[in-house]
């Protein structure tokens, strides 16, 4: 019997632990797609106690609660820290078998330094411990980045943001790469022109360009991403409910754009269209600047209206869609390509239904220009964990080359998510372990394998985004 | 090399074993959905031999013996029952790798107490023993279900249906908990206006209200679900080949009923949104009453006409649809829960492509006033199988809590298939056995591990439904 | 550690092992679908060089060598023949985990007799060893198809077709049945008129009749068909994006064809209806010549536009399509069915989420005719990998009868590809020989499992398709 979260960790064969302790244990780590706050970056924020850094937005654990029985006010309510600390507690051995049981206690003891099971009987012990480690200078959020050995990070913001946080961060010498990523997902959503208005005014502001027509929001963002760029942006990410490739002229874009600017609504055929002409535009813009795009696609969001009500979006009311979108994915991508304007590509999937599907799609596009530009991208949020990623690197293996993948991401708001990108490591080098060990990878190119180890866990996406 | 069908059966670590014998073996069985005829319980039925249990109305079995070349006269034929006996056996060794391979040994073995394969070689010797047996007090209907520790079972019964039978068992002292299931499907199925209409009657006949608007639909349905509960009706169930959660208006929907109710036909959006209004108003019966609720979707039924114009529906020709169904399905719970009025919900796939959706978008309506209260729920139909339940299981534990599952239940038309129950349970201690073996779950946790694998078998139901 | 591609390659159990040498390795090969070009085996084709006989023409290579990014010029390109060849002896590394990793080494080595490892430093010697080998008459392509065991093969035909090579294979006496396979997709495909008018008129040359209407359509190929019967052919085959039933008319039929036979395009909803009509009578054909019809279901094709302009179809720009297909599909089958005219039919799905759905749907419509009248066909395809057939087959199991499948076929354009059936039986004797040893299936009936292995590996589809 292997003892919980050892050495050996997920590794169940002696290649599988030679590959992770030669290859992979001791390598920066890239994070080119999160979601961290960067003025806590640049602030070098101290977390008050383990409640706010654990539990402050984590909506996987809110949801977790919620299915345990825990009342509201636990969990995004006024209790006091300890209490919820307390619930969670609680819920802890409730979760066993769900990736929430590893990531706490590989942050327990990769973070914290602490190889205690946490639940009821431990609860007060971990908190107390924790709780003052975090008073200290080496649990900062930067302390806790560079002890990570995180080399880079690629935050998401918006198209109107200043980057001031980012700017600040790097005049201020800190030695992680702190960069921005172009989510343009507002400059999108004319579904709601009363906000969509609001949001144009902050972009004009912050483009210093009067946006009136359809043309002067392609110059504004334009001018935007050409700031992003300058700021070290290379990339850009989309979150969609699905794919858009519906034909639309631009007399149609320029009205459906002037309609909702003057306040209309637009209905869903102009909605589709106009998705399509951003997605497409947006794909141009990143194509010229050399960056590389990013899909996120198949979330279902906000399904709790009474709770959106009461605490908003992206509380754990999201869950997995079930669309149908490779036909508008491949006529966006083969518009883009047509046009020689195909951006270096992620694809990422939330139902893990479309693993083969985003495999083998993704392929079509690949034209020898650089190797792996055509990403299926890592497993996604709900697909975050060990089977999940097993199923999509087994995917991406069948159908196309595991060895180009740009590999993990932690996708988190949170300082201490950087172990999944160990419990990442582990998996694939379980993986090839496990081939090896079958004679159905020969012992004899362990060297090229130990490469491909190092290549997935770092020096594929260093290379991809040209870090 | 492990003996087929041992003690150990399914158990491949020393763990598992201990979790299954110390903790799910012993335990009763709450089978909270099935399709037991409550008739042959009232009268302790008899049955008078081994094909007569076995392949009368197992549409599983018809299913493999047509696949295998068996004449229909064998099947729902009228061959005398030892020829169709031959058949089955003859097929048996065909079912390798089949759940009625494992099912049939399995009942042959716990209910039966024959420990042989069957095959053509064994058939005549095990028809003998078995019907012999049957002959006897201890296989009458009640004795199986005694002798399989069986506490709760849940019909599924017609809105419409005076429960005697239930009314009766109930009356008569027998031990085990036999009570009704509300399944009004009949009552939303307009889409045959003569049929409906003759259904409507037989409505009228049971509630003792004169049906001729919508709201004295709603009423007569209220008056029933009311009897329901009186016999101890705390759970209602719908067979669906989709959700349906199109918007619409109490004035449309008294339109189609009234045009359905005059002898004329709904079209397709008419349909749409009187389903809609069912599922709305069943919901909110349910809620009231404190009742569970479950969806069962996702079956294409009666594909074969030639055959269900001979042998009638439920006869082996249903399959797995392919529908997209989660945004109407988020729709309605989100309707329910938005008026406080969401009942505890169990959603079941038909299509193992949707277990992960499903898995994600039942979380979306944990509103902590229950553990557990909404529920992915167990393997169903084509997915009762091994594979089929480690599937379910597994993506219920990566996305869930699987320590609140409510667990296994028949489903079934037979009084033979107890046996499923400890099969479920093999499968999940092997699931657990095989984390702590292998360090994904630490062993100093083995007395909760042990906790929940009694919750998962037998307390979680008990709990859940207020048994 | 086993070692690569060892004589127990795959095999985990020594039931596996026995299994599989004792009941699979030795028997002939059936392989009932591929895209051999009848022309090479009439000349009985001599190879001029290693990169000939394995890239050219091998979509699935290419693909990987473009995601490797390898320019065009060494994929479809000009470049010297040992300059490709080296291109893909650097590619061949980083294929590790995709099935041309295995595929390859086994074609080194059961048909060239090479046990080394492809890598850029043995790139020369097996370049130089392999094209020695190509140039005996030993690795012609008869003689290569009489080493590797085949004893059928059918290839894929046009209507239009003149089966000259096919009848002239027939007359030389090669033992190896060449039969030709009929595939109508040109007769259906109506949605370019100018393509299909020059479709029409070389299927009106083959037949002999002139093809105003649409029965004139109908009668060409009927008699076309007579004459692919007359030359041995049994097997239809429809390379299909989706299924498709929708309601027509035979006047509305008879107006479609008109209408694009004068040279006009078909809406969209005219060629659903036309396709729909062309399944239907196709299908009529099949069941009264006795024939068995295949549907390769949930391909989209020529994804990129600029690379279709360059290099045409089956280039490597296709992958796995997302439709929901099954009331279309059922209604197709039950028309059939419900007329008696529904032959024996195979459907393999592209999109491996589909598999259950299949699985289960094609056993609607078995009638106890034949043992295994419908088959839920073998992984294809990008499923034609080691976890593709280990899923098409538990699949199988779970929902259907294993026993009776008709097993493997290359589905190759390639000569070289007879291994892949060596690796099916593998997989599949691994299968069961785990289950065998895990307690699964009893060991007392090994007889009948070793039966069953022969029997999935030749015997099935030797008895199917009546050879």
């Amino acid at each position: 019997m292997k003892s919980f979260l050892d050495a050996n960790f997920l590794l169940q064969t002696d290649t599988a632990i030679e590959l992770y302790h030669k290859h992979a244990a001791g390598l920066p780590v890239i994070d080119y797609h999160c979601h961290l706050n960067p003025q806590m970056i640049a602030e070098d924020y101290r977390f008050k106690d383990l409640t706010e850094i654990w539990l402050g937005g984590d909506h996987y654990k809110w949801r977790a609660m919620r299915a345990n029985g825990v009342s509201e006010d636990y969990i995004t309510g006024n209790k006091p820290s300890y209490e919820k600390f307390v619930k969670w507690a609680e819920t802890m051995p409730y979760t066993m078998r769900n990736p929430l049981y590893h990531w706490t206690h590989l942050e327990l003891s990769r973070i914290f330094g602490i190889d205690k099971v946490l639940n009821p009987s431990s609860a007060q012990e971990i908190y107390d411990a924790c709780t003052a480690k975090l008073q200290t200078p080496e649990f900062s959020a930067q302390s806790i980045m560079r002890r990570m050995l995180v080399e880079v990070v690629c935050t998401t913001d918006d198209p109107a943001d200043s980057l001031a946080y980012h700017l600040a961060i790097q005049a201020g010498g800190f030695p992680v790469k702190v960069l921005p990523t172009w989510r343009p997902d507002k400059a999108m959503a004319i579904e709601d022109s009363a906000a969509y208005n609001a949001y144009i005014e902050r972009l004009e502001e912050a483009s210093g360009i009067s946006i009136l027509t359809f043309n002067d929001l392609l110059e504004a963002l334009q001018k935007r991403h050409d700031f992003f760029a300058s700021a070290g942006c290379c990339v850009s990410d989309h979150g969609l409910e699905t794919f858009y490739a519906t034909p639309y002229t631009e007399a149609e874009i320029r009205a459906i754009f002037s309609k909702v600017r003057a306040g209309r609504q637009a209905d869903s055929e102009e909605l589709d269209k106009f998705r399509s002409a951003m997605l497409y535009e947006g794909g141009i813009m990143d194509a010229r600047a050399g960056w590389v795009q990013q899909f996120h696609v198949g979330a279902i969001r906000n399904n709790n209206t009474r709770m959106f009500r009461k605490i908003g979006a992206d509380t754990g009311f999201d869950a997995i869609h079930d669309h149908n979108f490779v036909a508008p994915m491949n006529r966006l991508l083969d518009r883009l390509n047509t046009e020689g304007l195909l951006a270096k590509t992620i694809l990422y999937n939330l139902n893990p239904r479309d693993n083969e599907l985003l495999a083998t799609n993704a392929y079509n596009f690949n034209d020898g220009s650089t190797p792996g530009k055509m990403q299926f991208g890592a497993a996604w949020w709900f697909l975050d964990q060990l089977k999940g990623m097993e199923n999509q690197m087994n995917a991406l293996s069948a159908e196309g080359l595991l060895s180009r993948f740009v590999g993990m991401l932690t996708d988190s708001r949170s300082f201490l998510s950087y172990p999944r990108h160990e419990y990442f490591r582990r998996i694939l080098c379980n993986l090839l372990g496990n081939d090896v060990e079958n004679g159905e990878l020969p012992v004899s190119e362990l060297p090229f394998i130990g490469q491909m180890v190092e290549n997935i866990s770092y020096y594929n996406a260093k290379n991809y985004f040209g870090w």
